[in-house]
């Protein structure tokens, strides 16, 4: 196999359904990453990477790195960084501050395919004050990412205070029962609110790829 | 506590999110389900009842069964059956002949709230020309439900195939290591193609709830 | 092994802990039951039962029956049934239909050790309104029982809401991810809510002695 | 989401139930610690830090460390520490060597709340004399935290003994089929004895925030 | 297959180690049962059945149940009965009522190799004066085969009082986190006191074998 | 035990088997692998390793490098590498550029032993079309060898194509409920496609020695 | 649906990999199981079916039941049963009595393909002489199907015997830590000996589709 | 709690079942390792410590090694060494190189208590003559230790080739399905020869344990 193929991508599933492949960074190595991102700054592509921790990013090198537009927080990384984005469509709830970078992942990867969103953080239910003084600024968009790790509480609340998409992202955060997540996706896929959806753990990139997927309905 | 609670509607959410809450019927006594359906009728409510067994539906006498349009294959019934329903706007996608009890859930429930849909059975991806043979019709709506047991390998495939809202209902259907369903639900979490949301094992009824929530944004 | 050593109970450490053995009826024979009930009705001995089945009482026969205060919803029946409880010191909070029965399975073992309780019933967390509307309520009792199954959100809303002891007894009600009530248990224990505490699935009984411990303090 | 959401208490739930939130210090970068600590020392308020390993402990420089009273072994620190507990209310039982962090834990949140306990280590129940010894002395508190790892089968024997509040805490030490404190929280859960609760696993800071639910009552 | 394949025990291995192949009557059919029974009882062959319940054994017939030592609660039959057993050798100890099963199954197939054993019962640790009430009598033993469902602390306690051989058989008695045995398989194997070894849940024939090898270094 | 048991091979089972002992370097120390190579090189037989990671080959210095053919993506190492291999008779399939380690174990093995083999990278079903393109191709091949992780559903497609023998290697990439290679395993053996037969979790020489077993049928 | 979609098969699989479609009976209902096999009949195709349970068989009525050569033992049933099998090419090797449902299972599909097989029953390792043996005449086969249950040690005796085709297939037989077959299943993949594949639990005619595939190789 | 504590024996225990407490290392801070061996060095009290990796006994200084008998491979010390062992009691047998680890954790804790031991390494099933050559040899011996990981059918094979007491150890080499070591364990527990019983994964010492309390029957 040449290096290549590595840095093919399906176009034709593109063009099917409107959603080009990411490059998902974790196990990838410096040299074929570099070549990803010189390739597509080359072509003038914008690309969109995730899962890039930030001593990667940072083996790229300065010649790669100017092509990249980097959010250390998410992990994320832009080439070819497409203009800012739109009005608000989507709100990101999160529920602790641990939750922040799958939360950022969703808006930056909700960002690069040109919708803005609104992040509302750190709206536990333990003090369900904070999300009760935010339910009806959340329950005007139409479509809601919800990010929780631990017991996952929120999203049965949350799905009972909004009438939109409900998509819920557990997250890996808690330690003992919260098995790295699978709590927390359990109590998505459990709620007693209907119509939550979930993502794999941790997959703030499939979240926005599922909310953009239900803004075509709008259009 | 008063059996009256039982048939207690938290009418509150439902103006909040749109969705009024079904009737589960398993684990209900034959008192509290004549009570509930007959209480609907009175009321001339419409009620959706759900995992409603052909053998609990049948003990329920003729003077209640009169009040229902019972479906055997999916379980369910209606109080006050609405009108039929609209233009198929939701494709349901079903892979085996077991996983059409689940699929028609999905579709009755969708029809009880006016939605209507179509059902695409038996193209499991083993024989991957039966999927490809109507892969353009299924894209076609804006909103797919697919529903497959065992390795769940329809979701990954249906979703590389089709632009809009791919919501993953896995089934427990399979034995040995499918796990009674989760090894669907984890195919559908860790699909290789982006965006593909799922919905708890055998939860034909939440995945139309989801769907009805993403039929929002078109109105 | 004569019979007798089965009606042979642990008196010294009821003498040391406080609370009498109780008999779990569960994969005891009719034989076995019956000798224990005529036993304690024989000795005026005040006897708790747990997990007894409709049929199982049934199967006593009735001159064992006219013995038992009976209650079929939570399969608890007493033998000398005490006097009716003092003034309610438990709130026990239950989050949907199918948890009353555990959730009776803790205030009838409260009424059994001389101790009142309040039932809240069907405050499930989709619908938070219902909850919050008995919020100062609740909070007002120095031991809150909470009764909850599937994902058990309720745990952590409630927890943030009342400052007495809090014991959440997750139920094995749900299918799917909820895992027989593995999923509602592990919320309790992940809640993000500080100093939850739980008990094994489905156990009131184990509730109501925790309780009992608890109301030691304010003797 | 500026760094200010960070160290945004929930008030609200403080008032509600008496128990400040706590900060979590595993996840949390040097830069928010060192804001959160130094935010509280500039208001004077008391803050409790959970999960500080002494590396993280370390990196705060010295400008930060001044304000803090730390304890290596839990990995507990204190801001603005509080005046020396009042007298023991509360007994923690710890079973091994490596359970004493845990054990810790509790004893400083309890300290930080201004609450006495007496620590009774290394009393495994493989030698039960070195626990019968010391169960009268146990028995008299109204609250006894026990903390254990491995089979856990301290639980079981410790709460037939004492007749106060009973609160489990499995460690997650031991190894191969202990599965990291599974065990142990299992083992509490399904004690023979009545009236046990548990809390997650190493979770020293939870059962402590429990007692002081229970020591309410004794107000 | 000739249905005689079914009876053909493996008398070389018997010949090896001693312990003749027992037959395991679940799932068996009642035909082949029937001929395994009158097959031994023609040849005078000793004949050791487990786990045959109390309906397969009724099935079987007069003709066939006239040939069987049929022992109801451990559900074990002997054909061709070997004279009563010798002296006690083997002390076999059990927690609850529900564990009879096993610890009978245990002490009847010591017996049909020759082996006298004392039953000693009802020992749980939750009140842990009956356990040491009698902790001198079993240490005596050179052998103990300890029986217990729920959490097992049974295990670790008592294999701190006893000297000898000291085997573990969890039951499947417990519900919830008591995972059908697996907790006490689990506490048996991590148990804090040294050289404690374990069977199969339930496996009370197991453990006898276990002993029978072990009694033959004292030979 | 001396250090030359460990190269001590089990030539009886090679003989009866036709496959020789490899040797798994994982775990293995620098100097037992030293001693293994210069072994095989003094003795000339072809040995293979595999799981040689990159820094254990490096640590072996250039005195025992000299003798290996490595190939750093796939682990393995080859002492005395046998001529090229004869025509392709296995298609080696994999999913995504993750699977290529796994892939290329199985290649290697196959070439140690004389079998060439044609590798099919990057055909994913999220895009089917890569696959079909190449269906034709890969089904000429009288066994195939499908290397996948995640989701594995590239088995259930591939094996309704191709007629020959099917063997699938779930490899241990992916996150969350992928469970590390569990879930594609688990697709494997679940398959809707009738004669899928599935390896362990990476195992690409057990893969390859499947092959070279069924490839016997043909000589 | 019509019923029709239900015996529609797919006849461009068949075509591609050889291998029509059989019926798997569980969960059928009485009537789609008399439409298929009356449908069969009509047609003069041959039709297999697996999973039949005798009392499944029965309720399908004498007027069906003329159609079928049913084996009650493996649960297998023909529709225009095939002339007799060909010459023995494959071994099925079973550990245990309650194994040969499984191994059935597998030489009657390999019988309705038209391919002879020699059963060797009841050669479990724990008498390794009975294996021992038999090895030579089992070695001597291209293709060896082993079916085992509890621990599944035949595999990896066996497989270090014999130079063929390898394919275990676990059986559900034992209890407690057996987990259904999961043991069996997982000692087949970790098996010592190299080559070794595995089916699904309890899938005799998987594995016999997977010999159908190897056998190609020798025509 | 003063560092005395934590080298405090259970002087009772050892007293009553004849097994001193070992020095588990894993965990233990340097400084209390220290303590511990200079204490009993003073004292000239014997003193056996497992666990303890080269890095960890490197870490205690010159000072304190001098003290130690430290066996590499195994992580034992012994303080105060006894004399050599008597003659060979045991047989400890392992089936692969990774297992030495863990059989020879076993014949040093023998050797501690005076217990000589025969080491047969080296006899996976894979290659079942190299077992089959040393059965006669092996089963002259009163108790056999058998260490095995993967699928641990070495377990079973020699069950029915030794009359002794057959303690099996599983420990946790293998991947992928293996499941470190649960995969081994339950092999043992669910052996079809009858009798095996087993130890925690990887644990030697305790299966040295358990041989010493049978070796007791034979003095």
């Amino acid at each position: 196999m040449s290096p290549d193929d590595d840095i093919q991508f399906d176009h034709a599933r593109a063009d099917r359904i409107g959603l080009p492949e990411a490059v998902y960074a974790e196990g990838k190595s410096t040299d074929q990453l570099r070549s990803l991102v010189l390739g597509a700054a080359e072509r003038a592509t914008p690309l969109l990477i995730t899962r890039l921790e930030a001593t990667a990013h940072e083996a790229l090198g300065p010649e790669v790195r100017v092509h990249l537009d980097f959010d250390p927080l998410s992990g994320t990384a832009f080439v070819n960084a497409p203009p800012p984005p739109g009005p608000e469509r989507v709100a990101v709830v999160s529920a602790g501050t641990v939750d922040l970078r799958t939360a950022r992942e969703a808006t930056r990867t909700l960002a690069f395919h040109g919708v803005g969103s609104r992040l509302v953080a750190d709206v536990g239910v333990a003090g369900i004050w904070r999300l009760l003084d935010r339910a009806d600024e959340i329950a005007r968009f139409p479509v809601v990412i919800a990010v929780a790790g631990m017991e996952g509480a929120l999203f049965s609340v949350l799905a009972g205070l909004v009438p939109g998409v409900m998509i819920a992202v557990p997250t890996s955060h808690g330690y003992g029962v919260a098995e790295h997540g699978r709590l927390a996706l359990h109590a998505a896929l459990s709620s007693c609110a209907p119509g939550v959806v979930a993502c794999n753990i941790d997959n703030g990139y499939g979240a926005a790829c599922a909310a953009l997927r239900a803004l075509r309905l709008s259009n």
